[in-house]
């Protein structure tokens, strides 16, 4: 993508309504824009970034057996009455002109238990895994941290159908893993923990995945011994003891909830009566489990804790694009040089942002590159030209250092 | 993908409530599910296919240098009063808790016109072409053509702005020659036609790509010479004869819509006071275009037009998969013989749909594989496999060859 054809630019100044660095930093760098409290445009860099996270959740969703699924975002009142969850304050309601009552989905059991209901009959067709990534709605009464907390967002919803708790137990465990390697693949590994969480009536804990940052949210305690958080709900239950161990000495931080995972147990199996006929030919309730990773939370989590003073610094695999190539001097050489360094890189199927703008300064290039936070900065220019050589300069380190162009490839591609 | 893990199954028998083809097929298919009128729910292999038309018609926005966003569907109710378009009857409108007003949008340019004011100040920055590809909505009273006419459904919205009507002109012409190219890629290039339709008060004409199918919502009136197809508007007001060449011989046909694109000229940009500074340093409204496809409605229509007594016929293109793959004896011998030709297809990268299931009879087995519609047939058998020789057939003719794995990869991936 070249500069010049961008249909947006970054901003110096700080956008007045927005508290939250998330907002702030996306918003001056050309990622997202408000529409409304709660409610934000993506743009093309930011849509960039959302789909890279898009796909890591789907690469990692199918490897653990997900089938994935696109249900409505209008959803039936009858639905929502059989659960006992029409009455949910958050939801939004709408009429149609025939009068018909719908909601918008912000979550899905009422839909998928069913849906699985018109396939399932005996227990050869359990376990299995359906997940979506899908557009939801909360009607909030207190948005103001970004991405964090949204009106509409995007988000991946996973539900599991099961014979029994063993094998509910046993994918539970499976999508724990899954989590953290998406964590991981997004750059927050060594900042997110397993938290235990209230199980509702059905289980005695459900799990939270928290990412430590100064200004989240929400508050945990975190085992150093176990390497476990507890939230506020549970630690007050546990006498501000690790359930774990009995570890007494919590340390209290604050953080952003990237994820949650959830045991339904028959919670919606029930009232919709999905069951199916076991090896003894009985009848028998599925046990489900349910799974979410919010996309823009997660977006806004990493801008959260990874950024300095200058910008953001994207973690490789979410970064909109891998390199940032800065052109500095607009000569005829140096841009033919800029040209043919844009075209082999992209030959070499390395995804690049060239800067080829001719009205602005090499200050000005050099603000935007470590504002937008890509990982890698190449500059072109007269004197390294010379030498067949461009400087390369890593978005989280200070050195600048010469490459030819193979040697930038291989250290991309590796 | 295994035909014994995917939880959804084929039906025999017709949905009751759907009179359409593409309903019929496309839900005893396994593709999708009905939530209720106009609203479906895409099962895996429904959305497989749903990927695959995503991906051709953002191939071909971004060879047009389309730049993707993702614009919200709440919208809020001044942006539809600046336009006049909040009373628009088939809008759904909805209220918060704090009693603000939204639309969910089934269209957005109350939302892309502002956004782009924000970037927008000399002639420097034109033009420009900004496209999603989004969920929409419409409060729809008739809805009987199953994914044709939704009320939930997925568009591509794009949209240009230009610095005067010769470069809208320009981009016009190119937009029309990438449908072509998303149509062919859809299987649908024969029976498509660009079709004149009311260009509202600022433009002579708007163009529809009418797809002709017996079934369709639509009437054409198409002229052999120019190849050119005329909707009822417009042919009551140039009196029933081609507006290119005057032909009063107009072959009339049934037909469905798949696509619109329109000159807004400065319909939306004047009420937003969308300016530019030109080259003399005059402020100027900037002129659009508009330029519209229906995921879900390209799918049905693919369908519509694609079938024959035993099932759906897809195009390669946008297939679920390429190749759909039968073991129809159960020994041990076949079915690791099978097990390996399913491993070495995927790792020649070739998208295999397994019938792996043990509980179904050979006929049951080919039965769904003619109604879900795969280009390819491959079966393993006792008989073929001894000479080595996998069982080939096009779905679309009845010759059954026998070939080597190697030939079949070979002819799947030319």
């Amino acid at each position: 993508m070249r500069l010049s054809q961008l249909f947006t630019k970054t901003l110096r100044e700080l956008p007045k309504d927005e508290k939250s660095i998330n907002a702030q930093l996306l918003i001056r760098g050309g990622f997202i824009r408000k529409l409304m409290a709660g409610v934000y445009t993506f743009l093309p860099l930011g849509w960039q970034v959302h789909k890279k996270i898009e796909e890591i959740i789907r690469e990692e969703m199918n490897k653990i057996g997900g089938q994935e699924i696109f249900m409505p975002t209008l959803n039936p009142r009858k639905a929502w009455e059989i659960t006992n969850r029409w009455k949910y304050p958050e939801m939004f309601k709408l009429k149609s002109r025939q009068n018909k009552d719908y909601s918008l989905g912000w979550t899905h059991e009422e839909i998928v238990v069913p849906l699985a209901k018109e396939f399932l009959r005996t227990h050869r067709d359990l376990p299995f895994y359906v997940y979506q990534i899908q557009n939801k709605f909360r009607d909030e009464l207190r948005v103001k941290s970004g991405l964090l907390r949204g009106v509409e967002f995007m988000m991946k919803d996973l539900y599991s159908f099961h014979r029994d708790e063993k094998d509910l137990d046993n994918y539970y465990d499976k999508v724990k893993k899954a989590y953290f390697k998406i964590f991981k693949r997004c750059g927050l590994e060594k900042i997110t923990y397993l938290c235990l969480a209230s199980g509702g009536t059905f289980s005695q804990y459900s799990h939270e995945f928290q990412t430590i940052t100064p200004f989240g949210e929400d508050e945990i305690y975190l085992c150093q011994k176990c390497k476990l958080a507890i939230n506020r709900e549970i630690i007050k239950r546990e006498k501000n003891k690790c359930s774990q161990c009995g570890n007494k000495n919590l340390v209290v931080k604050k953080s952003i909830e990237v994820g949650n995972i959830f045991k339904l147990m028959d919670r919606f199996s029930r009232p919709f009566d999905l069951t199916f006929i076991n090896k003894e030919g009985k009848k028998k309730t599925v046990l489900m489990g349910c799974y979410g990773i919010g996309l823009g939370r997660l977006m806004g989590a990493i801008v959260e804790t990874s950024n300095d003073e200058k910008g953001i610094i994207w973690p490789a695999e979410v970064s909109p694009y891998q390199i940032h190539l800065i052109q500095i001097e607009n000569n005829i050489k140096i841009k033919k040089f800029s040209e043919k360094l844009y075209q082999d890189l992209q030959k070499a199927n390395i995804e690049v942002l060239y800067d080829d703008r001719n009205n602005k300064t090499a200050g000005e290039k050099f603000a935007d590159a470590d504002l937008v936070g890509i990982p890698y900065r190449l500059v072109v220019s007269e004197r390294t030209s010379i030498k067949n050589c461009i400087e390369i300069k890593k978005r989280n380190e200070n050195i600048i250092k010469l490459a030819k162009i193979k040697s930038i490839i291989q250290q991309i591609n590796s």
